[in-house]
């Protein structure tokens, strides 16, 4: 039984320019393994139509799912419902229950449900939504694709929704084994165990700390009792001193 | 005069577990901001030959430049590479010159060269190194590819190495205005505002801080003075209060 792919797409120039540091990805990247689904790419395009349309294309036919953040706001650059509609090849128009969504909300908040704000209730046909309980504006799920807010409590809140409609596969469990030496004192004794351990992923990550040179070791696989066993061999291969 | 175009590819199973949070896309776009070099997309790839060499291919192939973070260590996870070696169709070997650098830092601080550490001497063939004042193990350019290390203060160190010699374009400056309202309330005119400013790129983020909505309106331009003059003109159309 093998576990879901997933792909992640980050919609926004102001990732690609360095003016906002992206936290979603890392976000997703964390639920996902818990999850049982394995996210197999992430990509980062721009507020471009034809980018993001050809990266929902290929990322959507790749993977089981994909997830988006970014682009779904009141303003000119929000246009990422638009591509996701291109995409699929499908009509987009102010739809009644995400305006219904919106006009409560402003309702609540003494605010004008304007032509801008309007904009986030343009669905795509066919779509399912996505609760936001932080700002009420819609996220939706067309096909495999989950389109969410880049705003990161919003998106963290879709991301939640969406992923109580999905079924993952068998969460993979890891665990660390911290080693004080250098990376190159220990790749070759770790290479001859990820051989023997072929259902295992098996990390090794180098780190420089007051200045002494470490390695983090990090066994990674479906099968906690598996992991254990492993974990307790590699100990004995890199004994703490 | 169109300033250059540059992809980033991430590469490790680290990043898509959730394991560990990238932090070099955003140094690197920063970087390539004030470079005058347009950072177009990045990709994020497991440890997986087929993904790393495709996205290489596809990347290279859309970009004038295309610069790689991530598994060029000591260890058997470490094959980023291979991979682009196999992507341009060129031979890989241990190289002379980046043996004698390792050989030289291993001497000074008396360890071994050992099998394993010689692997960071592999290097395919009509690469030019990119130099690691921080643990010495380098990098290399071939074609338009440009590979480091995933270890924030080596990849930082490297990509200063690359910067130096690589021609940008006009750097882009931005501007930013603050305005403490929702981004619903000044959606509509911002849209007139971009439409009459096609030079230049408008962004639009929302915030949300101490129970308060606000937007930060952000221009962008290669021309100081145009930014300048379309700033003066945002903050009369959204005074602050």
């Amino acid at each position: 039984m093998t576990n879901p792919t997933a792909a992640m797409l980050v919609i926004g120039d102001e990732i690609l320019s360095g003016r906002t540091r992206d936290s979603n990805l890392h976000f997703l990247a964390q639920a996902l393994t818990r999850k049982g689904i394995n996210l197999a790419e992430a990509r980062v395009v721009a507020d471009d139509p034809a980018a993001i349309t050809a990266a929902v294309r290929a990322l959507s036919e790749a993977h089981d799912h994909v997830f988006t953040s970014g682009g779904i706001g009141p303003t000119h650059d929000d246009i990422t419902a638009e591509c996701i509609a291109k995409a699929f090849g499908v009509a987009i128009s102010v739809r009644d229950d995400a305006r219904a969504i919106l006009q409560a909300h402003y309702d609540r908040s003494g605010q004008e449900l304007n032509q801008a704000r309007l904009r986030m209730a343009r669905i795509p046909d066919g779509a399912a939504l996505i609760d936001n309980p932080v700002s009420a504006a819609p996220g939706f799920s067309l096909g495999n694709v989950h389109v969410m807010a880049g705003v990161p409590a919003v998106f963290e809140a879709m991301v939640a929704s969406v992923l109580a409609t999905l079924t993952g596969g068998a969460p993979l469990v890891s665990q660390s084994w911290r080693v004080m030496r250098g990376e190159g004192e220990v790749a070759t004794a770790l290479t001859a165990f990820a051989e023997a351990h072929p259902d295992l992923s098996i990390g090794s990550y180098p780190f420089y700390k007051d200045g002494v040179y470490g390695t983090n070791l990090v066994l990674r696989g479906p099968d906690p009792a598996a992991v254990d066993a492993a974990m307790v061999r590699l100990a004995a291969l890199f004994p703490q001193k």
